[in-house]
């Protein structure tokens, strides 16, 4: 039923920052293979930042990986941690959200989550199911898991506490009731980004103060957004929304830093894995295809094949005009007040050395006036109604016509 | 109803620490005295330690003193919180104890309490009634009312903090879990030792919070034990318990420096507040005499009048004979063989000039051996039988009779 473990390591080793520990996953997929029972591999997620973007999609398309190989995964939509607030690489509380806000947000997670998870296989669970219902001793008993120095550890919190920000009491269950979902979904393995890390190791300490097997945490980079520095958030403007029409995603994806490119196939594409290496050479050896291919890739994945296409096209088209210099050479004909034919009119303004090459170029579909292809040869333009506009040849000669 | 407020102040003012704030309780008074409704003046106590002491009894002299002007008792037994184990003042995490154990140990604190407290009036409560039936978010709730770094301000976290000695994370809900036991009672004015001053103004805070009026904290002093520099505590073993027999504690208040026989009237005893000037002068003029009352009166408050007597009694016999000099003249008799009177035994050990003075002497009851009386002058003692025995007249002269 399951591939061998080796093979099942190549695909979940991509692009994952730390395995802890690796052997213990090894050990586990090699008793789940003899048993035939699929790993438990838990991806917790806090709803109260209800837009996906590429950046949460590094985790998920881990998930689904684990889905592919035949292990069982399990959303956890954090109703309840969501009313606590996770401020995980926060430098601030976080405003309370209730458990229908929560909810609410958690359904919006879920749909799409599932552009990227498979939604036959995938089981969906609210940790207000067993969160909720923990009284008052049980949340002590909880708490006395943990000392406040260990707490204090985690980057965010020893941050804010060195410049005197106010970390509320409440904050610090958090770690503890996101650990306590791997308690009581008995994970063996848990996803996160690298930011994530203090949390993951919670649940794997708590599992084995209450009796069970250590769940594995395999934890992903964060991914950087288009600007190629900072880590893709909606509010430095710098992401690719899931749910973004295809034109926008196409175009945004072509503003990447060349040298994502293979990242961003690596943390954010279902190509397959054992392509990844051609896919870094072809990333070095021509960006600008691998950047459209990149695009293409991503589109397709979040809205098809037609799609990608039909955003490809759309993306030449508005991008080229996008893209005129600013400086450029301008010519004024003599007799603007009458229309005049569009070959004349390329030779006068110095574009062709002759209206035969003219001529030539139009039926090659290589000239354009103002991003838009002229096909007629024997188009007349009424200059002095219509410009200023852009006369264009090729990819790079442009000339400014006026009246 | 109620006395005037000038009048239940001085009362009130005995012996405390601190008032917070002080013309906040003389405004309550005077509504209180006003609308002839009594204050919920509330007691937490920790029942993790069955055993009380006259240092617990500070704080009940309190509360008794509040059921003596009218005012409405309440003491918490904290059979919820002491699972927690508050370590306020301790250096180490205490070990959690079940809600049976508490209960037990509540139900051994109130009786020993009602020594103290007007048992018709005062009303119990036990914190789990509130507390335990809150869910966790109803704790985040509590917990979200108080920041870490306001929680480590605690004294006792602060310095084990410090020096790496390891917090647990539920002992920070314990300030936040009696906290609200102020809220559930609605109290007016909590007491407590100065060691919980923090405790007490989190009740404060959180009242405010839920849109209660905040009660005033009331600080009573810690008392020193029995050596006169410690915190009385049986685990320094410098302590007199509330329920030890009539003869301990007359003998242990006894040995108390007399430095601390003042602060004993006013922290211990039910004398009339308006008395204590006089038990002041008494204290520092006569200190042997003034002692003999405090254990006299301490004795009556917790086994009666005629306990204290027969204690003070039972004190002057033993102590004296143990009150025996190390040194002292010895006398060997010449026919130790043949029993003497004890009249010619005296005057020939030099205790008297003359048989007769001798037989004066024990018609006075000034005459003993080995701190028993003699009362018949023609006792014949068989020396060479009994000796090593001492002789003694009156309170400071002994010849030790050897053989």
């Amino acid at each position: 039923m399951f591939a061998p473990v080796d093979e099942q390591m190549i695909h979940l080793r991509r692009g994952a920052s730390e395995i802890i520990p690796e052997k213990e996953l090894e050990r586990k997929l090699l008793r789940s293979r003899a048993s035939g029972k699929p790993l438990v591999v838990k991806l917790g997620c806090d709803p109260s930042r209800p837009d996906l973007h590429l950046g949460h999609g590094v985790v998920l398309r881990k998930l689904r990986q684990f889905q592919d190989l035949g292990h069982r995964a399990v959303l956890i939509i954090g109703d309840f941690t969501g009313m606590i607030g996770d401020a995980t690489g926060k430098s601030k509380t976080r405003p309370p959200l209730s458990l229908e806000e929560t909810r609410a947000n958690g359904q919006s997670y879920f749909e799409q989550a599932s552009r990227i998870l498979n939604p036959d296989t995938v089981e969906i669970v609210y940790n207000s199911q067993w969160l909720e219902p923990m009284n008052f001793t049980e949340v002590i008993q909880l708490a006395a898991t943990c000392t406040v120095a260990q707490m204090l550890a985690r980057e965010d919190f020893a941050a804010r506490q060195g410049c005197g920000e106010p970390i509320g009491l409440h904050e610090m269950l958090y770690p503890l009731a996101q650990a306590q979902d791997s308690v009581a979904i008995k994970a063996d393995v848990e996803l996160g980004g690298m930011d994530q890390k203090f949390n993951l190791l919670v649940g794997r300490a708590l599992q084995k103060q209450r009796g069970q097997k250590s769940q594995v945490c395999m934890l992903l980079p964060i991914l950087e957004g288009l600007d190629g520095t900072e880590k893709m958030s909606k509010s430095l403007n710098n992401y690719v929304g899931i749910s973004e029409p295809p034109d926008n995603m196409y175009g945004k994806i072509l503003s990447l830093p060349d040298s994502l490119i293979y990242r961003y196939f690596e943390l954010a594409t279902d190509v397959d894995t054992l392509d990844l290496p051609r896919m870094k050479v072809f990333a070095h050896d021509c960006p600008r295809d691998a950047k459209h291919a990149l695009a293409l890739t991503i589109v397709r994945m979040y809205h098809g094949g037609s799609a990608a296409t039909a955003a490809r096209a759309h993306f030449e088209q508005t991008v080229v005009r996008k893209r005129l210099p600013d400086q450029m050479p301008e010519y004024r004909p003599e007799d603007a007040a009458n229309p005049m034919g569009v070959l004349s009119l390329l030779t006068q303004a110095g574009l062709t050395r002759s209206n035969g090459e003219a001529r030539r170029l139009i039926q090659q579909r290589g000239v354009s006036i103002d991003g838009k292809k002229v096909l007629n040869i024997a188009l007349r333009v009424n200059v002095a109604a219509r410009a200023p506009f852009v006369l264009q040849v090729g990819k790079r000669r442009f000339v400014r016509i006026v009246a």
